[in-house]
């Protein structure tokens, strides 16, 4: 079935797309998890007329990456697109990525010369500070800003960790990824060299082994990281775009890098505001609810407290995009959905594969069968466990986008 | 899994499929569905011991045509299988299809001659009254019977619709079916002219171009309907019989043209009774009892309220339906089954893509989990929610017409 042939021309209902990152979590306090334990009147109010539900990223006991998680949501069969971990590194930094691009993850690490033979003997270099990374990244990208026609972009990640993006002079393909990582993911041995495994692969690997000499030459001097590992060679996926795949005129409005690019991967306009806060995003929805149909919210903090296992902070997010909750209803979309990419368990510090919570207000719901939006609640709920893929094909009916399927 | 393998060649078990046409629904009056708000003693206690459960007809959110519909409760994947429009509008007609037809919509149009050239002004004929379309079909059938070797039958639907057929002397191909609709989609443009995507196709187009001319010819004196677009050419599907593909002596009792042709499409028997009544219908089921296996039972009128809007008609005829279940009971079939093709919500006046609820009762049900049967409480129940299509293994099972799969 090809959900593209259903569409219909001409809609104008609006729908309102709020991703609670990371929402879906485990007990954690008095057997709650942190949606239970959260005062959410409004929440509550809106899950009882809601269809309630729950989502699964990828499949069954599959936890996701932040790129599956979205993708998912977004409508795109995780296991059938990817995005590479170049890519995604460098989007969570902020960088653009162009389709002429090949982004590789870097680490600094420390070595000692066997002679010229460089043995590796920390691969984090001890995990230096950001600061101190950032002093050798400036440095670098003074002194190599291009090796033959290729630009070399440089941009410090946390600790140890650097993005670097090989810009070529023409569009490069996915062929261009067969490289290896250097990284032999063992210290006292050598670092691999790049190689290509076809003939485009070979040319970036080339750059690359010409990138880790003058690197490794201009580093020589630290103490630390006096080298650099490179992985997750990937080049810009070739996604249908999103406006187009549905027919939404569409608006990311996120505070997280991360978030920004992958929007911009799939083609959506991202929104510029002041500020970080939940209600910031709110008020730069205001600004533009009459230019677009679909607008994505994202909410990062519930996700980063679930990550840092800090109940109390999840809860507390929660809290407050409830208390905001009414002003995003006063403005009337067609389809409410609120749900997450992913669960980040505060419990289990980190991504897991339990289904993800989810509500759809529209006029077409049967509702009454959750109590409040919580993980428990909403297993009881109309849309069942499904998979996160579908969801989209949900809500475009909610919204009056689809046409029958069939005489 | 090939469920044929599964197949036990004897059972003597009967299963009873009561199709409630566009059943599910969505809160119409006091927040009830017309499900819950219905007097229906006798479903609450047949459903508090049955299993129960909702299908979901094509995907998630997508809504099927009545064509869909059928295919996935009688097992046939409905993505896999398509029934042309062109052969639906027949068979709602109560017209034969063979496999040497090729069948199309047809609608009666007013056009404007620019010297020979005919253009569009109303697509629709001004929408004349079924009366009319009648006496102009009439004449046509009376002057058009044949071209060249092509037998050619028409019926009047109602209003502007009318169904063709080009019944050919030998077995067509699916590939006759390439052939353009002629509607332009628009006012004020020529009609298209029909041709063919191959040579199959061109011989089907060819015919059609002389239908077009004859009948452009006869209708010249007509003020409204002086022309005629044709769209949707289509050939019988070939679809497995659904009494050797189940192993299961079958008869379909139904009022409505549509539904009794599908069920001759695959090969069940069809039941001829006077009326048109429930009572009628389980009139009929009574007298031919002994000679089948599995019964197909299609009560039309859930959905003709529900595409009216009509609540309180559709409500009526549920109580109607179970002051007669008793009887139902009474034939004492080793497996009853009770659901609908797709839902059809007062609210929406149209089908939807909401799972539709569903019961089966045999001698191996869990049960004790809905206290009625309604949407609501079928999504308590030991089926979940699951894919149309798989509703007659599950059938079958309870009926122990499958074995074991695997040692």
């Amino acid at each position: 079935m090809e959900l593209r042939k259903l569409l219909k021309k001409e809609s104008s209902s609006k729908i309102l797309f709020i991703v609670l990152d990371g929402v879906g979590d485990l007990p954690f306090k008095d057997g709650k998890t942190p949606l239970e334990y959260a005062r959410t009147p409004n929440l509550d109010d809106l899950a009882k007329v809601s269809a309630t539900g729950a989502h699964i990223p990828v499949d069954y006991g599959i936890t996701p990456g932040s790129g599956p998680g979205h993708l998912g949501i977004f409508g795109y069969e995780p296991t059938k697109f990817e995005i590479g971990r170049g890519i995604l590194e460098a989007l969570g930094l902020g960088l653009e990525v162009r389709d002429t691009d090949v982004a590789i993850r870097g680490n600094f690490a420390t070595v000692r010369y066997e002679g010229d033979k460089p043995i590796i003997i920390d691969r984090r270099a001890g995990r230096i500070s950001t600061e101190e990374n950032r002093r050798i990244i400036a440095n670098l990208s003074k002194n190599i800003r291009q090796i033959e026609d290729v630009e070399v972009i440089l941009c410090s990640g946390r600790e140890h960790r650097f993005s670097l993006i090989f810009r070529f002079p023409n569009k490069v393909t996915p062929l261009a990824e067969r490289v290896n990582d250097t990284d032999p993911q063992a210290t006292n041995k050598e670092p691999l060299v790049p190689v290509g495994a076809n003939e485009e692969a070979e040319r970036v690997a080339e750059i690359a082994r010409c990138f880790i000499e003058r690197a490794s030459e201009l580093l020589k001097e630290e103490v630390r990281a006096n080298y650099v590992l490179l992985r997750g060679f990937s080049v810009k996926p070739e996604l249908e775009p999103f406006p187009q795949r549905y027919g939404l005129r569409s608006l990311c409005i996120a505070v997280y890098p991360m978030y920004r690019g992958l929007a911009r991967l799939l083609s959506m306009d991202v929104a510029t505001f002041e500020g970080e806060s939940i209600e910031d995003e709110l008020r730069s929805l205001k600004t533009c609810w009459h230019n677009y149909d679909f607008f994505f919210v994202h909410i990062k903090k519930t996700d980063s407290f679930g990550e840092d296992g800090d109940f109390e902070g999840k809860v507390k997010v929660l809290e407050e995009f409830d208390k905001l909750l009414p002003e995003f209803l006063a403005l009337k979309p067609e389809v409410l959905v609120i749900t997450g990419d992913h669960s980040t368990p505060c419990i289990m510090k980190s991504h897991s594969w339990h289904p993800v919570p989810v509500l759809i207000r529209s006029p077409y719901c049967l509702g009454g069968l959750s109590e409040r939006f919580t993980e428990r609640e909403c297993f009881k709920g109309e849309l069942g466990i499904f998979p996160s893929y579908k969801l989209l094909q949900l809500i475009l009916s909610h919204a009056g986008r689809l046409q029958k399927y069939g005489a």
